[in-house]
């Protein structure tokens, strides 16, 4: 009896540990790879040997992103609308800016968790990196509706700022436009959430739970790495309405870029970043994988496997950096003025 | 030769030492406490026996001040209007609300923080403490724009704000709109910023420097504690224009309350501040000084003596809380969605 059960258990313990090796080398042939778990390993990664991150630009990169200031109105900050708290999101279908102003091209606010990992920014893809990205935003007239020259003039009537790009960049640092929408782009890359997901692909077989295994298991066989693929489960150009129609297609204009291609958004944190699409016009993630399947897969995918892919998303809430939240340098008589 | 510069040292150091001690006397006597240095001390002052300030409640407290889903667009938070990275304000004259409606009457938001201190919240002090204010406005219509029944919706929808209302409250806790509110405000008792003031007044003689001190005595001679007196220099109902006209006074709608009585704002962290008085209208800490002596004191201050309390007036920039910046619990499929 005693030894029966012994050996019982071994072969369970061996065919779990077979079962889940194997879903491991399945999703990593399909072009699924984790977060790194060494720090030098994500490094080699996210870091850029011409502008290292270091500790300082990333304290100073952080102020920035909180800082309403470098905003026309003084309101808005990049955090409005990529929450750190809310997944990185805002939470509403369209962005919602300067004056109220919606994103006129009905465009949802993407993550900023683990945008470091997209080999193109913005959903049209017309921005290679963080850096050149958070240029966009801050000057768009719907968005922070900003002028290269106002966000230098803020920043530089602040001593403190500036002292504090002295010791990220050097005495001669040049504070201007592009520095400064780089530094907040460097923090930006330190937004990093390794899940248990990653903890499963790095080799902890027991990071999933049976069900979790299951949902990743017919995430691959559905087809949907096909797109949502790579470290970021997405961040590449796709296309899109490749087997069937969007429902709500005519909601807003965008039609993706000149080929009609599409960033596909990461689906890490997707649990936290409803309404999802470009548009945001989807609340329901179980909806969201479904309508997935007729447009861009032409497969009926049903309730139940529907169900098992979102148990596996769940899986991939990361645990997010633990972040301070700043005090910012105080305005100056010079400091301009907020225009609302 | 060194036997009288050791003397000369000791009668200097104690005529310092009876300098600074005379001053503290003064302050004291003229109304000016200073924050306790011992938490115990400052629990006294601050913490409801009804209602305890607890590390569950605060954590609670902070996680709803930062929580733009309790607003009817839910992109509004406490945090944008009285910004914790910016001395608790927006640094715009009126404040902006829900849709970009600027304040009605274009009114300031006031700091949050050491708000605990007043004895009266609202520019007219129609709410008499935190828990009550708090109501305001998330129910605002140009500022959160909510109903009870918006935010209770919110709240309850998301299971895990229900645990930590059961842990904070206990399991048969009702988390009801009231009870939300209160728990904001608990959270916002704890924002209190020891400041260099403090010290000094708590013992420390050397925490302000010689032109610092100068500046209170200027402070307290001119008259100013007259209504900028008690824990939180201001945070009482005084009369406006009392001794000459205030410049700005068409700008807006807002004349007081009943008896024209208006709240004393805060001189805590007022370097941080601005712009100033009730409807935001003076940029310079400067000219407030100089418009408060002509205004409130019948007195001309000059340019100089402005300056000295300016000087001093730096010296209440306190010591913010650490904040770490909260997670927020996940939306559910029943959370109401935002109305833009």
């Amino acid at each position: 009896m005693k030894i029966s059960s012994v050996l019982g258990l071994c072969v369970l313990g061996s065919t779990l540990l077979l079962a889940g090796n194997s879903l491991v080398e399945k999703a990593k042939s399909n072009g699924l790879t984790p977060i790194p778990d060494s720090k030098l390993a994500l490094l080699k990664i996210i870091d850029d040997p011409k502008d290292p991150i270091t500790n300082a630009k990333v304290e100073l990169g952080k102020k920035l992103y909180f800082d309403p200031r470098i905003s026309k109105s003084g309101i808005i900050s990049c955090n409005t609308c990529h929450n750190l708290g809310l997944g990185g999101v805002d939470g509403v279908s369209a962005a919602i800016g300067n004056k109220w102003t919606p994103n006129p091209h009905h465009l949802n606010s993407p993550t900023v968790y683990n945008s470091v990992f997209f080999t193109a920014q913005f959903w049209d893809g017309r921005s290679p990196n963080l850096a050149d990205q958070a240029q966009g935003p801050t000057l768009a007239s719907p968005e922070m509706a900003a002028s290269p020259k106002h966000i230098e003039d803020v920043v530089t009537s602040m001593p403190s700022y500036i002292k504090e790009f002295k010791l990220a960049y050097g005495d001669n640092v040049k504070v201007d436009f592009k520095r400064i929408t780089s530094t907040i782009a460097i923090f930006e890359k330190t937004l990093v959430t390794p899940s248990r997901y990653d903890d499963f692909l790095n080799g902890d077989s027991s990071a999933l739970n049976k069900a979790e295994k299951e949902g990743l298991s017919t995430f691959i066989n559905k087809g949907c790495v096909s797109c949502h693929t790579g470290i970021a489960l997405g961040g590449t150009m796709q296309p899109f309405e490749l087997a069937g129609k969007y429902k709500f297609a005519k909601v807003g204009d965008f039609r993706g870029d000149k080929k009609g291609m599409v960033k596909t958004p990461t689906l890490r944190n997707i649990t936290e970043t409803a309404p999802y699409f470009h548009n945001g016009e989807v609340w329901s993630l179980k909806d969201a994988i479904k309508m997935m399947g007729s447009i861009q897969l032409g497969i009926k995918i049903n309730d139940k496997d529907a169900m098992k892919i979102k148990t596996f998303f769940k899986a991939l809430k990361g645990r997010k950096p633990n972040i301070s939240y700043p005090q910012l340098p105080e305005s100056t008589s010079t400091t301009p003025k907020p225009v609302d």
